[in-house]
């Protein structure tokens, strides 16, 4: 075999133990706190029917899709001519039936409409796996990278955005985090906006400006606005809804006004109300004067989500939204299954791994590390420390004799590197007196200690 | 969007909440074990350089390495010359870069040259992800299933194959298994007994017709044997050593006369001699009459190990092995890293799991589950529980209020299907008196109860 210089495909990623241990400590946080409100765990193939993705995520999100070349003498069937004028487009249905999920909403979706009489809606499902896009890999862009979903489909009680709202808080809490928004936003507030103006067929166009004012502010908005087919008289009624400031409620009382006429509008304004009421009601009525913000600028994923629509932003380090999510009417209409309401969030756990990393929030030592190395001397020690190695690994105690009498250095370099908390050093001496001598690698403090005692402080 | 009837991919599977929940079983069992050696949790990306995995597996592995097309205009440097006469083959190589992980064992390798220089030696890693096969899906076998692996490398201790032993049998413990067997071989020994007929270069013959006794007896081994180049002088030196029975030491014994003149041979008993050894100072002997068993017709992967090989076996369902391993003296040698001796098992994740489903093993509710479902009688009663929802959440509880108050059937039918043990009812009169009725679902039993006794009831 020739030998070759190994690499990693540009945009993916080793996870090394402490890595890992990283990752497993968010994953699992998001893990009990979607159990806790219901949702359990589901997992869909990596790869689908290539027809079941395309078409999905329009022509761009085609494009970014990886195709998996069918297998066997794929060529066989290929028409001639598209091989002759290689046309890459046109050939990919002829060689490829597969392709990697690019989300798991598509995946989520198909999984309901093909399991929906075994299912008791309504279905509240989470999934944690991996997806992958053909982009250009950059900083904090990944070919493949984690998504966290969680969606309710078969309810339309908004008591299930309530609940989300709660998820994002708990979770982001039990992460270590302190200081972040939850956003909220209803699709048809900003359709009675557009109504009001009397450009309905204009929202996305309003929503695309108006979701930069964070970035360009009012006057960039207001340019890009008049690009896009708006006059100043739309700029005057749109500027006080833009600029929209105070509490929720006066936000909520002033575009009562603003949306008198638009029956709509007032419709997603009662939607956000009654949103606000299950949390005042499940006693979290608190989180509405800090941590959740009616924000009539948001327009994320206008394109699919129908009624609330949340984005989650850290105050603590500059980062884009580390969570999103809203309610869609139609999940599954494009496999056929209609009326079927649901609503989801996701956290960005890549994004979250950075921010907990740039906080140092990450917990200093896992309960999965090894707990304790013990030192291989010579053989004859090595025979005295076997049975206690076995004892501690029976009473659930994580424990490594290091399998070789290398030197001492050597051995103490592998706790440091592997960040065991302690070592036990056994020599001839201890052996006689049946006292071992436990060093503390922190604070390397070294103490005498029983085969008994040991047990106790391990456990 | 065009509605299509989705399908999955065959051989690719979905796991519903029921399914991930006792997979979750499964690996977290694992994880546990594992961790508890002194194992640490690593990923690697899904897809590698197709050059990174070609050559690795053979002409058969090579063939079944599912191969991603490159991105954008992927024809456009292909030669004109393959495409026109439809050289499947040859093309591969200009139209994809990059292919889905086949196993855990090459990517692994590339990990550890990748990172040599930030791992601390013996590096003891466990890996627990998908693989992919372009294989003809059937009964049992599939086209993305898990590798669970277990390794160290950088170590030539034999302490390691004892611990395997252990972790083997911990792990099968815990996860329910009662009769099962953990065999041992070694290479060496199968060497050895080739040089001691005297045709060392047939060894690969001789250990394939002896792997099969188990299937078609001594009578079709020793046919076998014959069509292979062995005379029947031969198959009178191996009718003992094939038939081998007693005791581990009887049988050490017997081996040790029958490769007396083998060096390598004495050196393959040597090592299962000190194994054993290992095992019975780490209180472990008892193992060594029923559990581990020395078994010299093991012939398992035999172009990769070098030392010991494993395989286990349950004895309580008919199934082939649910686990496998042995050590290999040159994992990274491939990448150029030479000298890197490392030994490893892994465990069957889908055999395991129908096991346990056959013998009913898996436990009735696991902790993940939702444990209380508040019945919604009608708006004004919601109102009165929510509260009560949410502090039920915050002592840790998994607790769900049905959405909307829907016919008492659906919502208890819903309770049903997700297998949620307890139900709480709260109409008017309970209210009013502040007793609650709890009802255990398993038992049909129903009792009043507070809020604080509730509680402490989902404790």
């Amino acid at each position: 075999m020739a030998s070759i210089k190994p690499s990693l495909v540009k945009g993916t990623r080793d996870f090394s133990p402490a890595e890992m241990e990283k990752r497993n400590f968010i994953f699992n946080t998001l893990k009990r706190v979607f159990r806790k409100y219901g949702y359990n765990e589901i997992q869909t193939p990596s790869f689908e029917n290539l027809s079941t993705l395309t078409g999905k995520y329009g022509e761009e999100g085609d494009r970014l899709i990886f195709k998996i070349l069918n297998s066997g003498d794929y060529l066989s069937k290929a028409s001639a001519e598209l091989l002759a004028e290689k046309n890459s487009l046109k050939l990919v249905p002829q060689i490829s039936e597969k392709a990697l999920r690019y989300d798991l909403t598509v995946p989520f979706a198909r999984y309901v409409v093909m399991h929906q009489n075994d299912i008791a809606f309504p279905f509240k499902r989470f999934q944690i796996q991996p997806v992958w896009r053909a982009d250009k890999p950059q900083r904090g862009r990944y070919r493949e990278f984690f998504q966290c979903d969680v969606d309710v489909v078969g309810s339309d009680s908004l008591l299930n955005e309530a609940e989300f709202v709660l998820i994002y808080h708990e979770a982001l809490l039990d992460l270590g985090l302190r200081d972040f928004n939850i956003k909220l936003n209803n699709r048809k507030i900003l359709s009675g906006i557009a109504e009001v103006i009397g450009k309905p067929e204009l929202i996305v166009d309003m929503t695309v400006a108006i979701d930069k004012l964070d970035k360009i502010g009012l006057e960039g908005v207001n340019k890009e606005l008049l690009d896009r087919g708006f006059v100043d008289a739309d700029l005057e009624v749109l500027k006080p809804i833009i600029l929209l400031s105070g509490s929720n409620t006066e936000k909520i009382n002033s575009l009562k006004s603003v949306l008198a006429n638009s029956e709509i509008g007032l419709k997603g304004l009662a939607e956000i109300e009654e949103v606000f009421a299950y949390l005042t009601k499940l006693g979290k009525g608190a989180l509405l004067e800090h941590i959740v913000e009616l924000d009539v600028t948001l327009a994320r994923g206008l394109n699919y989500y129908t009624g609330c629509i949340f984005e989650v932003k850290t105050n603590e380090v500059q980062m884009g939204s580390i969570g999103g999510g809203g309610r869609y009417d139609d999940l599954t209409g494009m496999f056929g299954l209609k009326d079927m309401t649901g609503a989801g969030v996701s956290f960005g756990a890549d994004r979250i791994y950075d921010v907990l990393e740039e906080l140092n929030l990450f917990p200093e030592s896992a309960a999965a590390q090894t707990k304790l190395l013990i030192i291989n001397f010579d053989e004859t020690i090595e025979s005295y420390t076997l049975p206690l190695l076995q004892r501690l690994r029976e009473a659930g105690i994580a424990v490594e004799l290091y399998p070789k009498a290398l030197k001492l250095k050597k051995q103490m370099g592998y706790a440091d590197a592997k960040r065991i908390p302690y070592v036990l050093l056994v020599g001839e001496e201890e052996v006689q007196s049946g006292q071992l001598s436990l060093k503390n690698m922190q604070s390397g403090e070294q103490q005498k200690v029983s085969a008994d005692r040991l047990l106790t402080l391990m456990a």
